[in-house]
């Protein structure tokens, strides 16, 4: 199993001002969620602005020292890491994947001009220019699955597991974080020579994408959408360079 | 003094074979020059390929482990930091920036392609895609000075003072890194009015540039170029919101 890296880098602004809340056991947590556009240039050549909403949280004595300075509208810079959970619900196994805040610092960004933010549809500010970076290691959960668009762009999904070891007063303890992939046009075709167990390191965006089930629910998932995708090891499911 | 932030990502090749050495004390040192091209769009909106070679260090058992992995155009990922030294030299003090290693993995690119790199005057081999990218949060250590090139292009350079905190035997301990900062063209004419001690976020890549002296002696130094500064705080310099 690849050490594994979990690096997100965000700056957008808050859209909301925060409340703390306290768990049952008396954790603080502060939820915050942080807004920006991506300025991106697709194959074509093509400016284009994509706008992205994603929660942050912080615990403990940094929720609470940070609960008073994120009103709606504060722009900030957010170093973290993706924070995967899991849980039994009605019709099965859910998960979701935020980021957990190592840092956040409010910017200050006077003089830069008016037209810093963009008001949404919900009178919630979003910067402009955001930034929007996931640096990942891990291993992938499974093959790759190549597949094209009805226009013809081709689209892998990958698995993968990063994992983390921290210390607690337990001792040293390790948590997989599970994080879905995917790539599009030509890093796509290369990304479907990748077997399940490779070591893999993603540079890409974070995104959220929602769909409604045959039942009629909305459901969520946030996905790390590649720009740059390199094999590290091959996985004992790689079968080497062998002429099979 | 802001927190300090001291963060270089860079995928490049490896230009020569590295011989490991060790300091008097018995310290292990293996220095490597990784090498890419970084794919920027200039202001023009036209792409341009720029070359970057940049030396990186390791240490202590890290050092060794690495001595016989690393051969002359093996493409890696590098995560580490600036690492500033200064000493005195014939003629004044000198200093240079390093990147010190943290952690660097090997790639394994098969199938993307046998045009992966691009082959120097020296016969070195470059990645062709490289990435190259810092992350810094730090002080500035006078107030920035904006200059116009003869064809009229602002340039605003600054110095970062990156301080970094960290444990040994003998307890805490504090090192500041300085850091030559430059900005081009919009980012260079609002960085003029950031001023000394601002607490400031640079996102930029990491160049080399070298002069001759009026003694004829070549000298280098290592720059962040920033493509994007944001200010965290105001300094005690800053004059806040006065009408002075």
């Amino acid at each position: 199993m690849a050490k594994g890296l979990n690096r997100v880098y965000l700056i957008g602004s808050v859209t909301q001002t925060p409340e703390l809340r306290y768990t049952p056991g008396g954790l603080a947590v502060l939820e915050v969620t942080v807004a920006g556009n991506d300025q991106i240039v697709d194959e074509a050549g093509t400016p284009r602005e994509l706008a992205w909403y994603h929660r942050v949280k912080m615990f403990g004595r940094y929720a609470e020292l940070f609960a008073d300075q994120l009103a709606a509208g504060t722009p900030v810079f957010v170093e973290g890491r993706l924070d995967y959970r899991s849980w039994e619900a009605e019709g099965g196994r859910r998960s979701a994947l935020d980021v957990r805040v190592d840092r956040i610092e409010p910017l200050n960004p006077e003089g830069k001009g008016a037209d810093l933010t963009v008001t949404d549809a919900r009178g919630q500010e979003r910067l402009r220019a955001g930034l929007n970076q996931v640096t990942l290691i891990g291993n992938l959960t499974r093959d790759p699955e190549l597949r094209y668009t009805p226009q013809g762009t081709a689209v892998t999904r990958m698995g993968l597991a990063v994992n983390e070891r921290f210390s607690t007063r337990a001792g040293e303890q390790e948590k997989t974080h599970f994080v879905e992939v995917q790539a599009w046009r030509d890093l796509a075709e290369w990304a479907a020579s990748l077997k399940k167990g490779d070591g893999v390191l993603v540079i890409g965006r974070l995104v959220n994408d929602s769909w409604t089930t045959q039942t009629g629910e909305r459901r969520f998932i946030t996905r790390v959408e590649a720009q740059r995708l390199e094999r590290l090891t091959r996985g004992p499911g790689g079968g080497g360079t062998g002429s099979q």
